[in-house]
C-alpha cells in the first residue's frame, strides 16, 4: 500500500448513474445543495468564466502542483462522455492551468466542463466556445510540465471532498458535489423541493408574506421577538 | 432600556422625504458621494450581482447573525414602496441568505433592491426579474431560521452605519448613503456637481488638459513639480 | 541626484518601435506572455472592467499616492498617440482615482487605456465609451489632489516593473508587459507560436489527445506515472 | 446643518460614567461582548500589535482620509486621561499613521490605548513602552499631512459604529465598544456572567460535560441527533 | 442510507495505531508532510494561538454550522484519551467558536489539542493553559447553540480530508494529517528523511554547497542554467 | 539579447559601498523610508517570522517559480559575506520555499537575512538560529526542483523593485530597498532624521502638542477646521 496517491492514473472508475445524473442536470447548484441537506458546496472563490455557465456530468478528478499543469494532459486521456474534470492543486495558486487548446480537446473526448481550484486563461475563448469553467482566478500565466500528480484519486476541490464518479452540479451560484451513491436519492429530494417551489413563488408575487406561508409567526413570537413603533 | 436592540422590528421609522429621494435617484454613487464631500460609501466589496444594476430608495435595515436570514422574512413585512432593504450581519459570513423566492416577495411589497453584507443566491433568476442586489459574495449555501435579530434598528453594513429612513444610491460604481436628514441638501449639491460635469466633459474631449481646466499649474509648481527633458 | 523620483515629470521618452507595438497587438496576453518566457505578467487581481476588453501601446507612467489622484492630471498632457498609462501607488488603496472626466481626456489626447493599481469608477460610462481600464477595484470614492507624485518614472504596478515605453499588452486574461528592448524579438516568438497553435487545435479538436501531440508518454513513464485499474 | 462633519472638530462630549469604566476594566472583550448579547464586536483584523495588550477607556473619535495622519495630532489635544482613540478612516488603507512619536504624545495626554482601522509602525518602540494599539497592519508606510478629517464625530470603525465617549473594552480577543448609556448596565451583566464562569470551569476540569452541565441533551435529541456506532 | 452525516455521532471509531502516534509524534509537520509525499497538508491560514505550540494525536471530527458551536460540547464527550479535535464548518466563518471553558473540558477528557477552521477566543487563557489550538482567526465574537452538526463523519478541515482516527500533526509550521492505515510507514519514511538531516546540516554550516551536496550542477546544467559575469 | 533573464546566474555584481551600508544599519526601516521620501517599502504582508529580527544587507537576487526552490541553491553560492537574500517568484505562492538547511546554509554562506515573497518553514529553528526572515507565508508544504529561475537579476519582491546590490534594511515594521547609488545619500538623510526625534520625543513627553511643535494651528485653519463645543 502507498502512502499517497501521488503519480496514480486510475482508469476504471464507477460513475454514478446516468438517469440520475440526468435528473440532477434539471435542477441547479441551490436547489441541489439544500436537496442533500445543506453540505457539498465548493467555497464561493469558485467563479464561472461566463455569466449563464451550467454544467452537470461524472467527476473526473485530478491532483496537480502549483504551476504545473502536466497531469490535465493526462485527465484528458480518461474523459468520457458526459464527465466533468475537477482539478484540485496541492497549495494555492492562481496560475492559468488551462486555455483553449485544453478544452478543445476536453470538448473532444466529452467533457461537459471543468471546475478548477486554480486559474484558467482564454477567457474570450472560453465563453465563445460556450465551454463552461469555474475557476478561482482567470490569469494568463503559464505553467510547466514538470512533476506527477495524479487522475481519478480522491480529491478535496475548493473545501468539497470529490470521489472520481461523484455528481456535479454547477451554474451561477456555485458547484455543489452529488456523492455517486446518493444522487438518485438526491434528485428526487430536489424533485419535491423545487416542485413546492412555483406554488410558494406565485403567493409571494402577490403579496403573501413568508412569515404566513411559512407560519413563523409562533416561532418568532417565542423566541421573543418584539415589535415596537 | 435594553443593551441592544437584538430581537426588535421598529415598524414606523421616518423615511427621507420622498422628494429628496426622487431628486437623488437621478444620481450615480459616484456623483452622491462627492456631493457629501466623499463620505457616506459603503465598502467596494460590495458589488451588484449583475451589471447596470441601479437602485435608489429609502432604507429599511435588518440585522443578521452568520449563517442565519430568518429575520429577512421579518423584514419584508415592513417594506413600503419604495424601500431598499439594507442587511448587516453580525460578523463575516458569504452564505446565501438571499434568492429568487424572497426577490419575489420584497418587490411584492414595493421593495427597489437590497444592499446585503452577505451572500446571495440565485443571481439568473434575480438578474431576470431585475431585482437589484449588492451583496458581498455569491454562494448557494442556504442558511438556517433559528436566531433573532432585528428589524429597523440602526446598523453598520459594509462599513458604514446606516438609520432606518435614510437614502440609498447604488450603482455600478457602488452604495452609498445619505443621512435622511440632508437628502435635499445632498441633492441640490450632485445636482450643481452634475451641472458643471458636462461642460467639462466637452472641454476635455476636445483635448483640453484638467491642468489648465483646473488651473493646477500654479499648485504644482508651488508643491515642487519639475519637468525635466 | 536625487534620492527618488517623486515631484518629476520626465516629458521625453523612448517609446517602443511602433512596427513592433503594431505586432504585438495583434496577440493576447497569454500569447505574448509564453512568447516572452513566461514573465512579464501584472498580478490577476488586476481585472479589465468591462468583458472583452483589449488594449495595446506604449506606456506612460504615473506614480501616486494612496487617495490622491492628482498626477493623472499631469500625467494626461504627456499622453501621445499610441500610449497606455500605466498608473502606480506608493500603497495599495481601492479608493477611484478615475472616471469618466479623465476617460474622456486621456482618450482626447491619443490613449489607448488604463492600467492601474487601484480602484475607478463611472464604469457604466467607461464601458460604453469603450476605454478599456484593468484595475484592482471598482470604487466610487472619491480622491484628494494634495501629493506631489511623478509622471515617467520607473514604477511596479501590480507586481512588474515598468519602465516609460515599453509595450503593454491587455485584454480578458490580463496585463503582460513588453520591454521595449525585446519588444520585436518578442513578437516575432509570438507569431511562432500562434503559428502552431492552428494546427495544434485542429488536431486536439478530432480528439488527439496532447499526450500524443506533444509525445508526453514517454516522459511521464520516465517520471513514474503508473497506471491501475 | 452640514451634510457631513468632515473638518470639524467637538470639544465637549460626554464621556461614559467612570465607575462603569472602571468595572469593564475588569473584563476582557469576550465576556463584555456576550454582556451585551453578542454586538459591539470589532471586525477579528483588528489584531493587537503586542500579545498581552489590554487597554478600556473611553472613546475620543478621529476620521481620517486614507494616507493622511494630520488629525491624528488635532486628535492628541482632545485626550483626556482615561480615553482611547478610536481612529477610522474614510477607505481601506494600511499606511502606518502612528508610531512611537505620537504614543508618546498619546501618553502623555493621558491616553489608555489606541484602536485604529489602519496600519501603525515602530511596532518595537509600542511594544517596549507598553502602549496598547489595536490595528489592521503594521507598516512603515509614511503618511501626509494634507486633509482634514474630524475629531469626536461619531464614526465606523473595523465594522462597529462608535460614539465620543463610549466604552471600548480591547484584549488579545478583540476590540469591543459599550454604548455610554448601557455601560453600567453591561458591567452588571458581565459581573454575574463571569461569576457562573468559575464553577463551570471546575466542574468541567473534573470531567464533567458540557451536554449535562448546561443539559443540552433533551435539545439535542429533539432535534434529532442521532448516535450510532 | 442517509444523504448526508448531519445529525449523527458516530461514537466507536477506529483510532491509529498507538505505537504509530508516538513514532510520529516525535516529528514537525514539514518533515511528516515530506515524509508522506508532500500532501496531507492543511492551508497555510491555519496558525498556532501561540508561538511554540505542538500537538500529535488521534482525529475525532466534528462538522459545524457558521456561527454555531453547539456540536463542540457533543464532540468532548467521544473525547479519548490521545485526542485532538478536527473541527470543521459548513462555511467560512471567523467567529470564536472555542475557548477556556472548552479548553478545559477538551483536556479533563484527555484532549491533546484543537485544530479548527474557524475562530477562536480567550487566547491568552489558551496561552497560559498551553492548550495548543490552529485556528483561521481569534475572535471575540460568541456563537449559538441552535443546528446540528456531526461527530466523527468524515470532513474537509482547511482543504484536508479527515477522517475520525487519523493522526494530525501539528507545529508552528502548519498542520498535517496522516491517514491512519499509512501512520506507521509514515513514521518510518519520517525517521529515515530526519536521520539523514543532521549530516546535511554539519555540512551545510562548514559552508558546503547544497549544489554540490546533493550533485545539482549537472541538472542544472543540462537544464540550460548559465553562469555570467 | 535575451528576451528575458531566465536561466541566468550574474556572478559579479557592484554592491553598496560597505560604509554606506553600515551607517544604513543603524536605523529602522521606517526611518529609512522616510528619509528616501517614502518609497522603496515592501508590501506590509511581509512579515518577519520572530519579533524583533532585524536585518541590514546587501542584496543578492533570486527569482523562482511557484512551488520550486531550486534557485534557492544556485543563490547560495553567490552570498558573500553581509548580503541579503531577496527572493521573488512569478506567481503568488505561499509554499515553504526555504528552511533550517538553507539557513544553516546561507548563514554559513555570510548571508545576513531573507526576505522572500512566499512561504517558508521551519520556524521554531529558524527562530532559535535568530536567522532572519520575513515573508508572506509560513508554511511546511514542500517544493520541487524542476524549474530555473535565475540569480542576481532585477526583480520585483512584493511591490519594489530590486537590483542585485542595493540594500536591504529590514526590522519588524517592515523591508525597505535602498538604492546602491543612493545608500549613503539616504544614510545622511536618516541620521538627521534620526536626530531631530530624540528631541521631539522629549517635547511630547511633557505634554507639548504636535500642533504646536509643528506649528500646524495655521494651516488647519486655513484648510477650514472648526471647533465646537
Amino acid at each position: 500500500m502507498s502512502m499517497n496517491n501521488l503519480g496514480i492514473v486510475k482508469r476504471n472508475i464507477t460513475r454514478a448513474d446516468r438517469a440520475a445524473v440526468d435528473d440532477l442536470s434539471r435542477f441547479g447548484a441551490a436547489t441541489v445543495h439544500e436537496a442533500m441537506g445543506r453540505v457539498g458546496l465548493m467555497q464561493p472563490y469558485l467563479r464561472p468564466v461566463y455569466a449563464g455557465a451550467r454544467s452537470c456530468g461524472t467527476a473526473v478528478t485530478v491532483l496537480m502542483h502549483p504551476g504545473d499543469n502536466w497531469m490535465l494532459h493526462v485527465v484528458a486521456e480518461q474523459i468520457q462522455d458526459g464527465d466533468v474534470v475537477v482539478a484540485a492543486v496541492t497549495a494555492d495558486c492562481t496560475d492559468g492551468y488551462f486555455g483553449d487548446l485544453l478544452a478543445t480537446s476536453f470538448r473532444a473526448r466529452g467533457a461537459r466542463g471543468l471546475i478548477i481550484d486554480g486559474g484558467v486563461r482564454d477567457v474570450k475563448d472560453l465563453t465563445e466556445m460556450k465551454f463552461p469553467v469555474w475557476s478561482k482566478a482567470i490569469s494568463a500565466k503559464g505553467t510547466v510540465k514538470a512533476t506527477l500528480g495524479s487522475v481519478n484519486v480522491p480529491v478535496v476541490c475548493a473545501g468539497v471532498a470529490v470521489n472520481p464518479g461523484d455528481v456535479v452540479v454547477a451554474d451561477d451560484d456555485g458547484v455543489v458535489v452529488v456523492p455517486a451513491a446518493v444522487a438518485r436519492q438526491v434528485a428526487e429530494a430536489a424533485t419535491l423541493r423545487e416542485a413546492s417551489e412555483a406554488d410558494k413563488r406565485a403567493r409571494l408575487a402577490v403579496g403573501v408574506l413568508g412569515l404566513d406561508m411559512y407560519n413563523m409567526r409562533p416561532a418568532l413570537e417565542k423566541a421573543g421577538l418584539k415589535y415596537i413603533d
